[in-house]
């Protein structure tokens, strides 16, 4: 029997942004899901347009977020929108997720979940008061070799995860007059970003992965960050030692002053047993590196057969046929449509709303350690 | 102004197909297309069942292509499908195509073109006759490094063309109870297969990705092809040199039974300046290895400004978010959907009529030269 | 005019022992060195039986380090040892570097320079009273990129040191069980190996490439260690965030317990128009990444006449000639080697005493910070 | 019990050469050979200089090779030169190795074995008369990765060997003025060169490496060989299909034009269960993609004890600290020195007399198909 995708609508994402356009090609890859309204941008004129450039039914393309819920939730049932994702800067994040949930939609959120620690505890409020399902999109977990990663580890056949070593680079923020266009000055407004300086936009990424892989929690950290480019008010480099509550240790680097580097997401996770490797602009390999064994590359593909389910199941191609970061947010954009029409899996593959408020929490720890002199501080 | 998307329909791609749902994907990333009508299968009940299963209306999900195309002309000019994608076995390339021209829809087939040279010029015959427009969906020229490379040396500035090495070797087929599922099947048959046996299948990627990169002409070759494994009657395994017409010489090797690769295609072009080296398997470097200068490895992202115009414009995402293989594939759609809709660019970056019957050339005349003891032959 | 090579003696180095022989190969690679004395176990008939197997004159084969030093001053001046090679276990280092000092003999010797921050000031100390030459057998800045590298941050050209990221990581000390055989003995005993563990063994040589590609000193750190192998007294594992005195911020990961990692020392500077990041183990690489420009791949050869004089004068072939560990050992040996005959660079590029003791107080500080919690300590 | 090392006499390598110095460095890693005496030039005063620069005592630097012979032969035999290595251009191979087995020396000659095909076969007739032994140094037989996958192939466990494809890409005879200094000069007169263009220069590398890691003879070929620079009469650029005695397939490509390229020797050998990869720029790197399996990054290292004994025999330091070419060279070396002691392994893991015969043929036979248009030719 057919499958009618999943309806969508969308909170942001207008004219010259990054991450919306980046969700809607995911969610056309994904495969069930179907944009069916948005409220595109804050200003009402600037929404129309945008709406009406992606093809949106102008009765569907709202003026503001307020309006879209409103709009949605008076439709028919097998017409309305199913979820909201929500594409807009981080002080949005909070009160357009609160809204929707208590409208009774269930949320997708782009990272990091909010711009402030106590604006992460009332959506986490809301959702207790709701029920509502919320998603965060940590791309990254989309990746199969990200998914086989993890589920190595917990297999347990490696032993204990002993040091994580994971790095976050990025220069595209190098210079003082690098932080110009639409993406680049909300990141560097405080008012905007929040606590979303490096370590909110890219190192929460980092702190995902960690947790995502091991499988394990971050107890504690001590962390030193920085405004490097004259001029800034927010963070734009930064570096960490942490704890995992099993026992491992590790260092974390979040830096978008990094020159020449592109999107240099690498991460390295030591167990007793094996060492994992995984790069994200090189994702189709895992490097799997045991004891007194020569080294395995691990990739995926349909035909791979020794993968993880979790891995298989997001695997589109025959081997050979590299997959990226489209359809590892794809990824995210299937698991999370699934759980929306109740077939969640068990164990979520995409972070949820635990996640994103430990992402705010680590977030918040760095930035106290760092005020601090780098005191070690409990997440 | 808003743009609706161009309306395909696809023949072929039902139940078990492999690259059916990647073009399906393909298109829907391309963002430009809109899948309205299908006949996917070859058997009515089949086709049917398979429409359903992605979603087509019932009445546009066709028992065949001919009920496709006539059911599609019938319908009013701003609701019938605007092309056709063919993703059948080769030997239904050339009916399904010629049908389709004649009744007057553009056609992005499947390679190779056809599964004998006779019906690839027959097809030529058809689109002559009907003015038509066909696409040849040589998936690898939708790579921006592949078409930044093909910049490259187009621009001059790296000199002639001189020597060429491109490999496109598989293991899928390496033992004889590989050859079975629906799409191994099929491309052992000769029946359905025609001339495509891996020279067939993958030799004219290679051969196409040869004269995009160069933009020159394979002028002569000397081949010997094999079926090595016991019991086959196509090919699986060959090599053959080969002469481009501007004086460059050249190796090329296509087989499906070396054991252990995955998609190995790789081509490496040495100009009198400089040497261009590209993986598929990693296909977002491109190694510019200049005369008495380091190595430089190229890179694409919406941020790399000194790109090519032809690799920017498929470039969705900023650099290190790496694209793939889907990408690619998108990118022919979009730029064929563009041509029908008449703003075909004038260089076109994707494989033409004129490229798909050159490739049924090279495979004659590789079979040729094989049954004549490796003699030199014109293409 | 023909130059005879460099005399030396070796103190330590006999059965069983790693880096005694890799001394001796590099010396011989280095082309511009002999050896003619030794005294290469501290237990009498062992050193007579090294000593034959390595082809020693019987009676330069000494029972001890006085014996040696002994014995080669009362040789004629053109026969005699011209330096002392020290390639025992730490604790020997500084009573065999004073006594060779204090006898006239220049000295290289193996790091870390000594067991602990006050014999190193011994050393310091009997330096300055005889005027006697030290180095220290930093192998890594023997590698032609890596002088390359450091003369590209020399140069000014690529602006200041921001971040730095190296790690040291090997696997070898993994389990408990592995800690057997002659050089693993000695470096888990407190008693041999002084401040020796991890942080001494392997982070001094990070710690010293830090300072060499940068230029700068190391100003302050918060450091993490801890033996995580049951029942070692000595640090196995451990990690630092640092400063540089040029405001350069930076992490350094050094273990033993990396299961998979076989010498997987790497690092990675960026500066502000440039990135620059090398790895041991493929060291003929020199990854650039300039701001808005193409990655390139810095290799050596004999024929790339546009690296730095230092780079060049240790490539003993032309380019695709891979060089390695013991030429680079070997390079460290040359240098001091002319350094001994009144030759030595105006800015050496080997590790000289005022390195080998900021190695040291790398290790004290790092033991230090870490007994009291990670608080920073200046260096 | 110590062991002397082996003496031994060179012929070639005097000033401006790169072949010798390399020799020299070889043996001197090697550890069991010592250079006694040499010929280093054909022209006698350059040949004193030669000897002067390097140490070698006047009364053992010859003028001549004939000297050489006369004057080691009349020295006591615990003195005398107990080997003679090679090194001249090519024509000087065959009368200076028939000249050196006559008066008793057994020879280590560089590649290729000789200028002329006939010129083989008269060092041949000279080895059989007088029992004496011929080692060629084809280096890359002495990387441990290498003897590693001769000895994969030769278990048996990876099946019949089913195509090959290997390539010798150099870029420094890219222009034509390129070919200036000694090096160059000789190796594009046909005079000195003999048969030795690009296919007997480097050509017969590769094809040696075929047969070595194969363990076949290659019993057929089919080539196209050219002068591609203008103004050159020997051959910088070719390639060839070949075939197996076994019933493998094969590329081969040998090119000195491939600007950008170093020392671009790279071979990839597809077997039923696996296929390997090695490549010389890499050269601690093999490989090993089994069917269905992840793929195996085999590494050498003291520690790998799952090597195989060839492989082990030749490595000097743990995993991880790479060894290159110069060691490659000095395992040759090592293995020549102990057949010349009488301690030659069963399977000597070096070329012999035979494998340099083969590689004349080999380049008579490329020679040849290529003058009659590629005709398929026997071996």
């Amino acid at each position: 029997m057919t499958r009618d995708p999943v309806r969508y609508a969308m909170i942001g994402g207008g004219e010259g942004a990054f991450i919306g356009p980046v969700h809607r090609i995911a969610a056309a890859i994904a495969g069930n899901c179907r944009l069916v309204a948005g409220a595109l941008s804050s200003d009402a004129e600037r929404a129309r347009r945008s709406g009406e450039a992606i093809g949106l039914p102008p009765e569907r393309s709202y003026a503001s977020y307020d309006e879209l819920l409103q709009g949605e939730r008076e439709r028919p049932a097998g017409e309305r929108a199913e979820f909201v994702a929500i594409v807009t800067p981080n002080h949005v994040h909070a009160p357009a997720m609160i809204a929707a949930l208590e409208a009774g939609f269930p949320v997708l959120c782009d990272k990091p979940l909010t711009d402030t620690l106590d604006a992460a505890r009332a959506v986490e409020e809301a959702a207790r008061r709701t029920g509502g399902l919320v998603g965060v999109t940590h791309t990254y977990t989309g990746y199969p070799m990200v998914r086989q990663a993890r589920a190595l580890v917990g297999s347990g056949e490696l032993g204990a995860v002993r040091r994580v070593a994971v790095k976050y680079t990025q220069g595209w923020l190098g210079k003082q007059e690098d932080a110009v266009g639409k993406q680049a000055e909300w990141r560097i407004d405080p008012a905007r970003s929040g606590l979303g300086g490096a370590f909110g936009d890219i190192g929460t990424h980092a702190f995902n992965l960690v947790e995502f892989i091991t499988g394990e929690r971050m107890s504690r950290l001590s962390a030193e960050i920085r405004a490097a480019v004259p001029g800034r008010s927010l963070d734009d480099d930064g570096a960490a030692m942490f704890h995992l509550e099993g026992g491992g240790r590790g260092t974390l680097v979040a830096s978008q002053i990094c020159t020449g580097d592109a999107n240099g997401l690498e991460i390295s996770v030591w167990c007793e047993e094996a060492g994992l490797h995984w790069r994200q602009e090189q994702p189709n390999s895992l490097r799997v590196a045991r004891r007194g064994r020569p080294e395995e590359i691990w990739t995926p593909g349909a035909d791979r057969t020794y993968l993880d389910e979790t891995a298989m199941a997001v695997t589109r191609t025959p081997s050979g046929h590299p997959e990226g970061y489209l359809e590892a947010f794809a990824n995210i954009y299937h698991d999370f449509a699934e759980a929306v029409r109740g077939r969640a899996p068990q164990r979520p593959v995409y972070a949820g709303l635990h996640d994103g408020i430990a992402g705010m929490r680590f977030i918040q720890a760095a930035y106290d350690s760092s005020a601090r002199g780098g005191e070690w501080v409990d997440l």
